[in-house]
């Protein structure tokens, strides 16, 4: 069972020796106060948080799950405790206005406390996750009065939010949303539909729940253009506990998160309000999109990071054969797991994952801080430049870092052999928590069209892919005589090449063949993820490399670790990535030419 | 919910047409009642008892799963009634000699039977699957009183049995075990330890339950030579009901399988007798280790199968979103899943996996029948021939075909969005039930080492995937320039090369460098299960080819989709094995080089 401990070393090498967050902060409106001292405060503060108060819960969080009872969803033993505790620490509002309570902090110091919640506990950091969600769309489309009375509850943690998008019968399909909304006479409106899969929907841990609905106005465009966003809360402000037809069906029974209520809710001429403009919800609502996912992609580091926090010991701990080199601890029955060669490949490559991909999220996280400056400066320019910016790593790590933290969850339980198998061992609830990463906020099928056909080709022409791998290109350019970064840097050369030349090919028989978008797209997805990451590990390598020549204080054991990963990940996990080029510039007859009749000749 | 549905066109696709099973019985001595027709009944039966009796308790079984109250098990409700069907049918003596109330037929049909029974409900699958290995070693290694006694009572199927080797400190490494066994006057043996991961280890299926124990008798060698193999029977024949010290102690809570009943089971002075000579306990427990792994294999394209019947109706019903190519129903308020090209991907994946994979297994299971040929005609050095063939293939099915169905089962969970990761669905079961399979009889890792250290380097220095891979290039040679067949034939002639050149490479590095062995072993494996598959997707493409060219009455759909699949295995799959070759000739360097002090600074 692993016991979290918050991977306070490895996160202080990003913000301080990799990003440099000092400098960064210092160019934020709302930069000021974030310190390095306060920083590092904060880190620490929610580290004890994240250690002694939430992963305790983990375990008995999945044993126990959720229940609905007389209506009222109650959430595992401890839940309450430890969520008024997080409320009290105003952990809530770290990233939003000081006038609505909050404390005004850039939204990278929001990421990297929503790693750490969700690698202590998932299920319970979706709780003030989804409410981030909904304070989020106020924050932006909310009146004056609408921010008074539920931004400022929802910054507290007083109150919790929730997104109500989908319906049973459609997901990512938005426009098929049959959810109405009628107009009243004293200007709000009375909603009746069925959402379902609403992750904290309902709960014991809050007064009152808001809940952020996608509707129909009578006589709205159909499809898309005729979608708008309401506010409905539970219960109305000032009638606490007295119905507003808002009810809990069911809950999902899930394969995991099961200390996360997944909800039907039932609104039944439950009072609402809009907000901002009608018919325009959606695109309100994807205004937040791109940070929300960056949320989500954490979930792949977090599992990541788990799981190598349980399989580690494990590995060091459990006996059984001899090194193939020979005995490596002779005096006992058997060597270690550590010293076989196939365990410390499973090993490394969640090493690779959770830190690489930490450092990808820690980079987003910077663009997300500059995007959040536009709003803050009333700048559209800055905003959308920025959201563009972030719009292309988006998918990318949603997409790629979800089912990377799979995989290497997976890779973790089978360290434990048999035992990866039992409950009690911990290791296959990660497994199981980690496979819903890669469903939700948009499945890895959506977030490779996303990237592919809006991000790289419609909105872009490729631009995207030519702007980023310049890094790469950069990188590669600066360091191909550089001693121990010549074979990163020749290998980042070749990538940005491939990566571009992916793109233009892709391109090109796309035009001709728009199906070409959807065969390609996964594999597509996947190779950036790829390419990404390897920049990363090369930055990472660059920056111990430096440190291990300039000397220092440091102990030179952590930069050498470093190193060590950087080259296991170019040598053993990187040639994946070729696979994935190949496969998504084969043409597009294999995958379409079948017809769904011939898919089985025994059954339907 | 998957309503499984036994894929007989595919089989006697691959019976019939590919591996002419024919002219295969003729030649084997227990082959003359395998008529064409006797293939035809059994394998109708055998659909008809696993669609309409086992197949329904799929779900409920995982529901409910086993219960341990006053020391008996109790399997789920209806477990019992379907198991009687099974052995009122004689369905557990199918490939067992008649002189113990078999019915004497080849073992490849004991594999049909495994993968349809499995494919239907593995949990269920277990309980006559853990007696087969009970029964084939009490076949070859018991005395003619131990046959009498337990052989015909476990193929009638009356008694079942199970194979107790684990032990807390112990899987993979046999050498721990502790168990001991102490000699009476009488000749029999007390047996003391603890036994864990027994499956089937207690039940209420079966009047009595015949465990196969490794265990030490007193001053037996350290290590792997001191480990003898015994027969404990849970009663005493003659004393059913009668406490002979075998007692399970407790059900492990697993992930999946739940249906299945892992026990800890406790041996305290209980009777047993020794099978085989003193001493060689691990030798004889091996004799039938690569037909077990074999079985293991069949769940790799169980789960596929399965999953794939999921996902597919699925596919077809679900509406989201239009095709890129255009509306494909347009008076539907969207398209079918089935036109999106990366649902398409995911599909197609599962059914090149189940389909190809079911290829390799009945190629393998007319090895398996020539093994037994070399028993029943006596003939060891025709036993030995086969058996060291059979070798080879069998860490390549077992480990390949695990891993290969996890990921597709796990991509048929992925075709459902979020509703695959609820219950009622039935399709995230299959991926808790697939993830059993990379585990248990030698997980991937031990499998990649059995085949790379063991197979390939140790007993052949490369000999074996010299000999496989001539079928490779004798069908690369023979339809280079024929039409349709040429691209398999001249990727086969590539791989063919490029698998030899792999295997060269490891064995000179690795014997300079032992570790290479275990840097490489994975990537190994992965390669030649990718090469080996192509190879029997190429022959099924050559069969299909044939077929439609030469008319018939078939109707040619069918053949045209084997194409379609052999097509999308070689351009979408494929491109993956090269991955595994790049990355399993680096250097042993980056793999090895970390300190297991340095993995983490954060935590041990």
């Amino acid at each position: 069972m692993p016991t979290y401990k918050a991977p306070l070393r490895d996160m202080r090498f990003l913000i301080n020796e990799v990003f440099d967050f000092e400098s960064h902060y210092k160019t934020l409106p709302n930069g000021e106060e974030a310190t390095p001292d306060m920083v590092e405060a904060i880190l620490g503060e929610l580290a004890r948080l994240c250690e002694n108060t939430i992963a305790p819960l983990y375990q008995s969080g999945d044993e126990e799950g959720c229940k609905l009872e007389d209506g009222q969803v109650t959430t595992p033993k401890g839940y309450k405790e430890a969520y008024q505790e997080y409320v009290a620490g105003g952990w809530q509002g770290l990233s939003h206005p000081t006038e609505y309570g909050g404390q005004g902090l850039p939204m990278s110091l929001n990421l990297f406390k929503q790693e750490m919640l969700g690698a202590a506990n998932w299920s319970f950091a979706m709780y003030p996750g989804l409410s981030l969600g909904a304070m989020n769309t106020i924050q932006l489309h909310g009146d004056e009065e609408q921010k008074q009375t539920y931004l400022s509850k929802l910054t507290e943690g007083t109150w919790a939010g929730t997104m109500c998008l989908t319906e049973p019968q459609c997901g990512t399909d938005l426009g098929q949303v049959k959810t109405k909304a009628e107009p009243q006479d004293d200007g709000s409106y009375k909603l009746t539909g069925t959402k379902i899969f609403i992750s904290s929907g309902d709960h014991d841990l809050t007064e009152n729940i808001v809940h952020i609905v996608l509707a129909r106005l009578p006589d709205a465009p159909k499809g898309t253009k005729g979608i708008s966003l309401f506010i409905v809360p539970k219960y109305l402000p000032g009638q606490i506990g007295e119905d507003n037809g808002v009810a809990c069906g069911s809950l999902e029974k899930k394969m995991g998160i099961k200390a996360s209520a997944t909800c039907v809710i039932n609104f039944d001429g439950a009072t609402g309000y809009l907000i901002g403009p009608a018919n325009q919800g959606l695109e309100c609502m994807f205004t937040f999109m791109n940070s929300a996912r960056i949320g989500t992609a954490c979930q792949g580091i977090a599992h990541a990071e788990l799981a190598y926090q349980g399989s580690l010991p494990y590995a060091k701990e459990r006996r059984s054969m001899r090194a193939l080199s020979g005995k490596k601890d002779p005096d006992a029955v058997a060597d270690a797991l550590i010293h076989h060669g196939d365990v410390r490949r499973m090993l490394l490559k969640q090493k690779a994952i959770a830190e690489g991909g930490r450092a990808m999220i820690y980079f987003a996280a910077q663009y997300a801080d500059h995007m959040i400056s536009g709003i803050l400066e009333d700048d559209k320019d800055k905003y959308d430049r920025w959201d563009s910016e972030l719009g292309f790593l988006t998918p990318i790590l949603k997409g790629f870092l979800t089912e990377k933290g799979l995989e290497v969850a997976n890779d973790a339980m089978q360290v434990f052999g048999g035992h990866g198998y039992i409950k009690e061992h911990g290791m296959e609830q990660i497994v199981r928590d980690a496979r819903i990463a890669t469903l939700y906020e948009g499945t890895t099928g959506i977030q490779a069209l996303d990237l592919l056909g809006r991000k790289v080709l419609l909105s872009s022409r490729g631009k995207c892919v030519r702007d980023f791998s310049r890094k790469l290109l950069d990188f590669g350019r600066k360091h191909l005589t550089d001693g121990e970064l010549r074979p990163y840097a020749w290998k980042l050369l070749k990538i940005a090449a491939e990566w571009n030349y992916l793109t233009t090919r892709i391109m090109l028989v796309a035009a001709k063949d728009r199906e070409m978008v959807g065969t390609a797209s996964y594999d597509f997805l996947m190779y950036s993820g790829y390419a990404m990451m390897a920049y990363f590990w090369a930055l990472q390598a660059k920056v111990a490399r430096d440190k291990l020549a300039h000397g220092g204080n440091e102990p030179k054991e952590f930069y050498q670790a470093k190193l060590a990963t950087a080259e296991f990940f170019f040598e053993r996990m990187l040639p994946t990535a070729k696979g994935h080029a190949d496969a998504a510039l084969k043409p597009t007859k294999s995958t379409m030419q079948l017809a769904p009749e011939h898919f089985s000749f025994d059954y339907e």
